[in-house]
């Protein structure tokens, strides 16, 4: 089964974004070995005096869905102001909605979020919301009108991975939209990890554009999550506190001497 | 880089058992799926007085390397038969070499283990002996000759993932013949996070054949093993404390206001 | 150094609560023993109609500071109706903010108690909110004027420990006012481990009144919480990843022989 | 209930050892702050030629058993011929059994250590083997008639914790022996956790010694593995997945309105 957000399908269940890459080059090879259709892209990025605007482009021909984001706003004031912004200039009325105060663990806002949450829905922004992995603020995310949940996983940038594990799995547990883990996947660990959770998506930056082979790490974070989902349909087995033998544990030798 | 033991050349670094599966033809379906070219069999398991055995024509017709395991053996003296047994059945000299006292747990004997090893590296066996995640012991499995060690991930069957992880890291630094994981790998991120370790391979039993579409997590885990490796050759990077930012975190709200 | 919260000084770090106990008796024991000097209490635990409640006298008895909760509370409304019942009730204007809409995980509810934190400090109660391991939540808190916060280790009731740790550790270096760690917390190593990454006092309730002898288990907690705290005193070193020698590693065999 | 090794009777589980510290004055009001009864003692620091060693007599005055260790041997030979020499030197028969011929993880050799303990038990030593937290290793090492075993935590200085916790469950379910958690307790909660999963003591050096305060840690570790011991006798409760309410959750407040 395909992921749907928005009635919009997509086959890949990672999604990426553009940031922190040490060339555009680097940043275009890596999202098409991904075979991420959906990739962030920071306000900021977009050229927006001239033509000339080398990155839309390229991103464009690869066939990726363009997902703006509100990085740097520090109220919904200021969120709401860039996703309208946003939508003008890439005529998209998607936006993943991050609002951050604090410079230093760029922790996401929960009370200015469901409030610029609410207004953008109201707008008819498909709103994508980054928010601490907190069962009851994405529960009311969803309550009005949020068309998935983008609990993070740790600290943004910290290869942390699922630090909020516990809660996660409330999280999915309760959701009726579509849960993306973002912030702190660090290894195709990880992602596989998220997904065999039940989670819908990852979204995976700073891990692709911080490898030394970005591209390759790309493929890899790609055919981590396709196992990870996979796996999740497949049925994972639980755990045991006891050994449980692969192999018949009989007197065989004895049986033969 | 593919990988060699003795020798032998294996593009896949997954590697399978054929214990514990409802039936002969969802083991047979799930190892196709894996991609594995080694699977272990039990010796009990080879059908020693008729031609009828319907297990090894269809696992040899898929290609795939057979590893008699010593699976059973309590005493150095144990497994050494059995591994004699094995060569001659199944005409290969490589054994998997398993010796556990204790019914409960499983757990790898070290003294008769590396007692065992000594006596078949010099009958020219091709050794792949399953202990303890013990740096000490591991080094001396390399030196009296084994051409891998398979240091155990938890307990076997357990499905609990990489509890040994602290000392799986030192006797990968410190390993000059391949290190394969083997027993307690429960899901394919624990698989992924062994290869992001630099382990050379895993082994996967339990986790395929008790999943409730075996062919499917095999499949799962094939993938997360390829990412896996192909993350530790792509270089992954650090783990921070901080927060990192993706996007660039300027004030381009206030700039464009 | 003892701790303060509202010119209230505390000399024992360990908060405890009234619910879950089989007896009466075997609550008063178990806070006799803990050695704690506030104890939260649910106000339906109340009695509202007669002089006969055999709960409150006691408790006023061993000298414990009563802290009434909210707890059942669903929103802003009802908590503020809550504490204000309470604070006539039991004369105290301090009260332990708590509102969980759901009944299944008893997640606080982010934007419902900064609301109501925000009116009842206006009302000079002296708030103590139970929330979210929300870095961004908690200093809101505190710039709203509550006196302390109280992010939670895991979901209430589970003895999960400290699932939260990544994002207490934010809390705790952040934070201007005490930080309390709530619910979760299921063993003295737990309490303990809180108190070394510099939290300034635990609240520990179901591990005691579930333990199999809740006064012997109350001294447990009592124990562990004074020697965290002063290990954070004293200056806990670093993780290291290899080995360090506790003797000297001399080749004073050799030297002797 | 006390601990007993070989009819001796310690009314203290930390144990404790010499090395690291800033000075022996430090090292002495640490190990009198801990309340430790038995402290371990590398040979070379054992004065061998004069009267003038400065070290034993105010070891000995604090009146805590002293158990020479044969750190520093890297065979079964050089460990049973430093244990002979200490026996003389000490005028004890007790020892910690320490080999490990690697000198940067400084993990023990399983073989050498089962074949040097067999030889000093029937030699009439009290042999305490530091080893890998192998489950069988050390019911053999209970086998050759050792009278505890002392199975570790993490790499030896690493302050790293139970890092082998799915391991020493097994063991200490196992043995008819005491069960010392020894190398890697690097804060009390670690030594807290050991006692609650039901380990006999832990023995504790690196995290002491270079703590800035030697003595205050010391008696936080003191703390802490009382507590945990407390709380392993007093019976901790189970985990659980969901929450569980502390407080009833009632529909008190619509009752009152």
């Amino acid at each position: 089964m395909s992921l749907i957000i928005a009635d919009h399908e997509f086959h890949s269940r990672l999604f990426t974004g553009t940031g922190k890459y040490a060339s555009s080059q680097a940043m275009l090879a890596s999202i098409s070995a991904s075979g991420s259709e959906l990739t962030t892209l920071a306000l900021r990025r977009i050229d927006l005096k001239t033509q000339s605007d080398d990155l839309l482009p390229p991103l464009q021909q690869l066939g990726v869905k363009l997902l703006p984001n509100t990085s740097g706003a520090r109220t919904a004031a200021e969120a709401i102001f860039a996703a309208r912004l946003a939508r003008e200039m890439l005529q998209t009325n998607w936006v993943k909605l991050e609002i951050h105060p604090d410079p230093r663990y760029l922790m996401p806002d929960p009370i200015e979020t469901l409030a610029a949450a609410a207004t953008l829905v109201k707008e008819g922004f498909v709103v994508m919301p980054y928010v601490h992995a907190d069962p009851v603020l994405c529960k009311r995310l969803e309550e009005v009108g949020c068309q998935c949940v983008m609990p993070l996983g740790a600290p943004i940038g910290s290869n942390q991975g699922l630090a909020s594990k516990a809660f996660l799995e409330i999280i999915i547990e309760q959701a009726r939209v579509p849960v993306i883990v973002d912030a702190g996947i660090g290894a195709p660990s990880h992602a596989a990890q998220a997904m065999e959770m039940g989670a819908d998506a990852v979204l995976v930056n700073t891990a692709l554009a911080s490898a030394r082979d970005p591209r390759a790490m790309a493929e890899a974070f790609k055919l981590a999550v396709q196992g990870g989902r996979l796996a999740f349909e497949a049925g994972l087995g639980g755990r045991s506190q006891t050994a449980v033998p692969s192999s018949p544990l009989t007197d065989f030798v004895q049986g033969l001497v």
